[in-house]
Order: structure tokens, then C-alpha cells, then sequence
């Protein structure tokens, strides 16, 4: 295994955005691709060593950029004020995110009939906007995602893991109970899991311990939703 | 492989009881095992075949007998007559289940240090019930259980995962709600997972296509759910 990663800077709407490429430059032919969506802070590290597992795991993952070249946070105030008009439209963020999409199923290395995306805190708002948008994928996951929408889809073509934490306060239960009636009515083909115990942001390791507030890294739920996620591509990228 | 299977009769409280062991004769040596915990209508087929695919899985199966020999039920009508005096006496189904552990732990070929219960519907109620209890085992799995209890947990020391139909009539969204309310103030090691589209009994294979009412075999809740299965005893079996 050789795991190689690239920066590369690609458009969207006349916004350069850059991105970040990981694969076993090793291993021979097409793969399946995996689109990795950021956080509300823009893509940074965390992402990225996702990416390098993904890599490791066999796929092709591509950490796109939904907020654009060079916009990323280095505060909690920082966080709110670059991902605030995104929140505020969706069509913004689908249209991101599908020029992430066409970036990673463009790549000389990636089998653009397989491709899943997940996406972390923001980026599994960002997944489930996707597959509302009729995004052409094989699957998405939200890993403690946000599911808010102004616009619930009718139907839903892609299948959908959703991965989340019992005692998530920035997604508390009403929500998850919106999610659950969204999905039902339009009859998706989706998945949820509550893992105990869990807050917000249950799979950044690079979390301090014993944080304030509503995120905390708890290894438990981490692994359960890492070995959740190869399930659901053994099932979706075969 | 050559699994072998046997009926056994035992007591609990002089009750006569008739469960059914199923593992592989070929394989030698102590191994985990499984209890295995019927529906509304008693120790029947569907149970016993299950018992046979985690015998195939390399555990040692046991399909207790919660009602009592010869306690069986062959119309709906019979279900709810001969499982009602249970669901009323949550203590019975504590003792009769634990009845059954002893059984499966007493069994030449298992591994009592390493023990599981599964359950399905009226089941699923009697391995929660269990872990509220606090029966010694490692992890109990409710497939299509219920969830309401007049004794709810204050702390739970065994690891819980529960499976249920997104869509589930019997156990419907509110008492989802209970149940994430309980587990999360008892501080359990638990986890949820809600399979999109799934009603009742969406594990049973057995059941005619078409039926009215709050059942239906669902094929892919099926085979996931017997996934998470598998990822959750490779996690409290191991």
C-alpha cells in the first residue's frame, strides 16, 4: 500500500474551491469513490486523515470544498459566520457539492459507476441534501449530521445511512423524529442508528477531552460507526 | 459443519419448560452461546431455524421457553391469550428467561463466560427485560421488540442493541422515544438502529407476502440487521 494524496483546485459558479484527493496509488485500475464532506469549519485535517483511511480501506476518497479556496475557520465564531449562508441555501450547497461529485468521478482512478459520499456535523446536512437533490449516488452516511431542511424531499433515490448520537443536542429527538417522517412518507431506502451515550461530533478524535458543551469524541460509537459504514459500502459500492 | 439439535426439558418455579439446542457437532470444544427468545406465540419454527443459523455461525444456540411445555399458539387469537398473563407479570418473564440462561450456560459446549441473548418481538421485550434485570450476559439484541416496561432501569451493565422497523406499528415512535428517555438516563451501552420502510416482525421470513396488518418481512432489514448481529457478538463475544 502507497497511499497518495493531492490538493487540487477545481470551479463551481466562479468560486474556486480545493479539494483533496487520497488513494492507494499502489493498487491497480478503477475503484469506488467516496465524496468526504467537511464540517461547519471548512475542510481541514480531520477530513483529511478520513480520506487517508478511506484510501487504506481501498477507495478512492475525495474531501471536497463546499465553502470555497481558502475559506476555513479557526474559531468557533469563525465556524458560524463562513457556514451561515450555506445553512441558509441549500441550493448553494447541492451545487457544491455536485462539483465535488464530478471532481472525484472525473478522477483517472475512480469506477464513477460507485461512488457513496459521507459527510461529518455539516457535511451529513450536505449528504442528505445530495440525496434529496437526486445527487447520482450509490449511497450516503451522515456521520452526526444535521437534518433540517426547508425542502423535504417527495422521493429519494439513493440509499441513506444516518449515523447519530442518543444525546446529540444540536440534533435533538424532534429533529430526528422530522427525519424519520420525511423518510417514511417519501419511502427511502434508509437506515438510522443511535448509538448511546453519544453527543455531537462523536468521531473526531482530535477533540480535547472533557470539552463544554455539546461535542465530545467518544471512542465506542466511533468504531461502531466506522465498521456501520463498511456494511453499508460492502452492501452499496460491491 | 455438522450441527446438531436437541430438545431439552427443564423447570423453572415447577413449571415444566421445553427449549431446543442447536450447534455444530463437528466442532470441538467450548464455545459462546446464544439464548434465543420466541415470539407472542411461543418456542416455534421460525425460532428453532434461526437457532440453527447462529449454530452455523460457530455459537451454541438455545431456544428457551418462556410460556411452558406444550404452551403454544396456532392463531393470533392464541398469541395474545397465552403470552398476556407475561406481559403483565414482568418478573415471571425474568425468572423463565433466567431459567433458560442457566440452561444455555450449563450446556457442555459453551463458553459461560461469554453469553448473548437475542430475542424477537415479545422476545425483544424479554431480552430488555433481562438487561433491566441485570441477567448475566454479555449483550442482549431485541429484533422487532417492545419497548414499555413498568420497571424501567435505573443503570444497565449489559451492552444492548435494538432492531426495529422504521415503520413498526406495534412499537410506534413514542415509545421509541421512552425507551431512548430510559437507556440514556440509565447511562447504557446501547445502541438503535431503525430500518427505513420496516414494519413488525420484518426479520421473519416465514410470513405470507401481502399481509394485513402491522407485520411484514422485509428482505434487506433482514439481512442487515443479522449483519449488526454479527458485528455486535464479534464486539461482546470476542
Amino acid at each position: 500500500m502507497s497511499v497518495k494524496t493531492e490538493s487540487t483546485e477545481y470551479k463551481q459558479g466562479g468560486t474556486s474551491c480545493e479539494g483533496y484527493f487520497a488513494y492507494d496509488d499502489a493498487k491497480p485500475g478503477k475503484r469506488p469513490g467516496v465524496l468526504v464532506v467537511h464540517e461547519w469549519g471548512g475542510l481541514g485535517d480531520y477530513v483529511k486523515q478520513r480520506c487517508g483511511m478511506l484510501a487504506e480501506l481501498g477507495y478512492v476518497a475525495f474531501g471536497c470544498d463546499i465553502f470555497g479556496k481558502g475559506v476555513r475557520a479557526s474559531t468557533m465564531e469563525d465556524c458560524a459566520r463562513i457556514s451561515e449562508p450555506f445553512y441558509k441555501d441549500r441550493g448553494l450547497i447541492r451545487a457544491r457539492a455536485q462539483a465535488g461529485l464530478e471532481q472525484l468521478k472525473g478522477h483517472a482512478r475512480v469506477d464513477a459507476g460507485k461512488v457513496a459520499a459521507i459527510g461529518y456535523c455539516f457535511g451529513g446536512l450536505t449528504v442528505l441534501e445530495m440525496a434529496r437533490g437526486g445527487a447520482q449516488v450509490n449511497g450516503v452516511i451522515s456521520f452526526h449530521g444535521q437534518f433540517n431542511t426547508p425542502v423535504p424531499a417527495k422521493s429519494i433515490g439513493t440509499k441513506i445511512l444516518v449515523l447519530h448520537g442518543a444525546s446529540d443536542p444540536v440534533t435533538p429527538p424532534e429533529e430526528v423524529a422530522g427525519l424519520l417522517k420525511e423518510m417514511e412518507e417519501a419511502k427511502a431506502d434508509w437506515e438510522f442508528i443511535l448509538y448511546g451515550g453519544a453527543k455531537h461530533t462523536f468521531t473526531n478524535y482530535n477533540l480535547p477531552p472533557n470539552l463544554p458543551g455539546p461535542a465530545a469524541y467518544q471512542e465506542k460509537a466511533d468504531k461502531r460507526s466506522w465498521q456501520a459504514m463498511k456494511d453499508f459500502f460492502a452492501e452499496v459500492l460491491a
